[in-house]
């Protein structure tokens, strides 16, 4: 009944929903605060109370009609206006309402960018390990995935590896950083090596080449690191932004694209992707989000609810013995697992009610994704299983 | 820079935006209430006042991770069920959540939908005049759409001409009652007579064929007029629901696919179009607006404001000596032009600061559309106009 294209995906969705129930039969059997889920990457930082509050005041003072009506298939212009001077405050751009697309989400801006660019058959660059939902995305537009691989102890890009991976079908390099699942920040060094050989490779193939800067993530950035904003080192970007993470709002689907001036017929892009929102039948992004957005632009979850767990669930794992390195943003910690075989480790950690990713689901097969957006202490009473298990494996 | 397959769209994109900066620069230089704009449909019958309460009844009291987290990618289970108990007690049928798949708007819904469904290559018949954004969605799937031909004074679908354009590559029947452009309800003796040869086609060719039901306008009927439900005549049927209009919402992207338990592999379709929700790149309908649909779900924009409007223009515009028949549905009135080349009257109704759109844009030549979902006034004072316009054209 279903389509050819959809049926290689729900066998790898019965996968994932084999592990969702197997999480559910264990919590049936053991009780929802002992059973250790670090499987899932849902946003759990308490919301912004500024976020409820703009909803009420919105609904009370703005006109249902323009509230809860079209507008232009970018956005609300007072919105994009806030947003770009937003950014600009923080990140030192010089972006306007121009640059500003409201999207349901990243993951539809990133489809939003997609359908606006990419020819069937023609390339996307993606860092391994990577969150594998871009490969529907590229899917989605019949483009073809090609994996670059990153430095093996610090997840940061291979320049050179990258650099062989561009081809005269190449036309988006997508990054994402913070990154899921490493918790990888890149460097300013990185971006900037990226940008130059992308420059390079532009005019070497005499064709234009697009980095889509995957960035729903910006916000969780630990120990004051610097996040570059990819858009200052090189002209032909797109940013896909998210306030899932930033606001705990993942279910509202509400983001943007950035699409900034100096990029090649940028008003065009613009304007195409402006209506790929349309086409592919988002339409606009949800109006009221719009809003509420355009009150809160300065608001966000409080970090250190999940950089506390971020250390605690580091220095746990580290005196266990395990390997992983600290993660500078995002909210995933992702461990070498002590055997080859990382699945079989996910299913040794179910001995101890601890549910993990193996690290295939990314493209990073030997690894284990732990995302700590969980309570502290479920990583606090989850110690006791993880020093059983690096016995096991006589760490 | 933009992709091949956003290439043609953008030109047509160009034509309809000439149109409306062409109806800013008469509202600019005649004033706002001088220029007569029928070309736009866009709910503005007032939003029922439950709606704005029920959203801040919501974030009083529903705990914020889960109001504004993510759900199952199908949507909130008690708002499902809610939606399936309010359809069959107003329709008759026997639906639970199973059936009920959340969307962003119709829109999206019909989008994933056809990615559930359609494969490249393969036919999406549609009866003309219609929606022309129906073409996009098709052609995001790369499937071919086959026209349809209506009878010419009912716009109730030919028969005999739908039977000849079921081929062995047909997939699809889109339908689309009450009826953008023409206002036309189609009949219970229409809908048995499409399901009675798909039935004969469906074993004929020895294929499944779906009919996807688009019903944005189903709660804006007149005069009480019954608007079948298909499920109920077809047991392949799809529908796509939209609150854009029987609740004013357009801006908030809130819809649900029904997925009725007698389609074949109801299941496993089911669960293909939420993956597809995910994979497209919504992930779920916004949250807080499906939360608003479980408490509003009796809610109804009031219709006689339409009706009102309905009966004013079509009355006003006969009295004028024009031809069109009453619409029963939606808010729009198809009125013959009274020359073949209607872009002609359309430009001749300009001088009057009449904006109206050419049926071609709906694969109508021959006749133009109105939007009635205008202030009550800009129907009555359009009238001298169109007088002048009818004499014009010796009416």
């Amino acid at each position: 009944m279903i389509s050819e294209k959809m049926k290689p995906l729900m066998e790898n969705n019965s996968a994932i929903r084999t592990m969702f129930e197997e999480g559910d039969k264990m919590r049936a059997k053991y009780g929802r605060d002992q059973v250790y889920d670090f499987s899932l990457g849902n946003p759990d930082a308490p919301t912004p109370p500024e976020v409820n509050q703009a909803i009420c005041d919105i609904v009370k003072e703005e006109p249902d009609l323009i509230l809860h009506g079209y507008m232009s298939n970018a956005g609300f212009e007072d919105v994009r206006e806030t947003i770009a001077q937003h950014i600009n405050k923080t990140q030192g751009t010089n972006f306007s309402m121009k640059n500003i697309l409201m999207t349901v989400g990243a993951a539809s801006g990133l489809n939003v960018a997609l359908k606006t660019i990419l020819n069937p058959g023609e390339e996307v660059v993606i860092f391994t390990p990577y969150f594998l939902e871009y490969n529907w995305y590229v899917n989605n537009f019949d483009g073809a995935v090609v994996q670059a691989k990153t430095e093996p102890t610090t997840f940061q890009p291979d320049l050179a590896a990258f650099e062989s991976c561009i081809s005269d079908r190449t036309r988006v390099v997508l990054i994402n950083s913070p990154h899921n699942p490493t918790g990888v920040v890149y460097s300013e060094e990185t971006i900037k090596g990226i940008a130059s050989i992308l420059e390079k490779k532009q005019k070497e193939l005499n064709r234009t080449i697009f980095i889509i800067a995957d960035e729903p993530y910006r916000e969780l950035a630990y120990d004051g690191i610097n996040v570059p904003y990819v858009t200052k080192y090189y002209d032909n970007t797109i940013v896909a932004y998210s306030y899932s993470k930033s606001l705990s709002l993942p279910g509202e689907r509400i983001g943007y694209l950035v699409i900034p001036d100096e990029l090649e017929e940028s008003e065009l892009v613009f304007d195409t992707a402006s209506n790929a929102n349309r086409i592919i039948g988002c339409v606009n992004a949800p109006s009221l989000q719009q809003k509420v957005i355009g009150r809160c632009v300065d608001a966000k979850v409080d970090l250190s609810y999940y950089d506390k767990n971020r250390k605690a669930l580091y220095e746990g794992l580290k005196e266990c013995g395990f390997e992983c390195i600290m993660p500078q943003g995002a909210f995933y910690l992702f461990v070498k697992s002590p055997v080859e075989d990382e699945a079989e480790f996910c299913q040794a950690a179910k001995k101890y009610n601890i549910l993990m990713v193996p690290g295939s689901a990314f493209a990073g097969p030997g690894y284990v994704r732990l995302a700590y957006c969980v309570s502290y202490e479920t990583i606090v009473n989850s110690m006791p299983g993880f020093k059983k298990l690096a016995a096991e494996y006589g760490l």
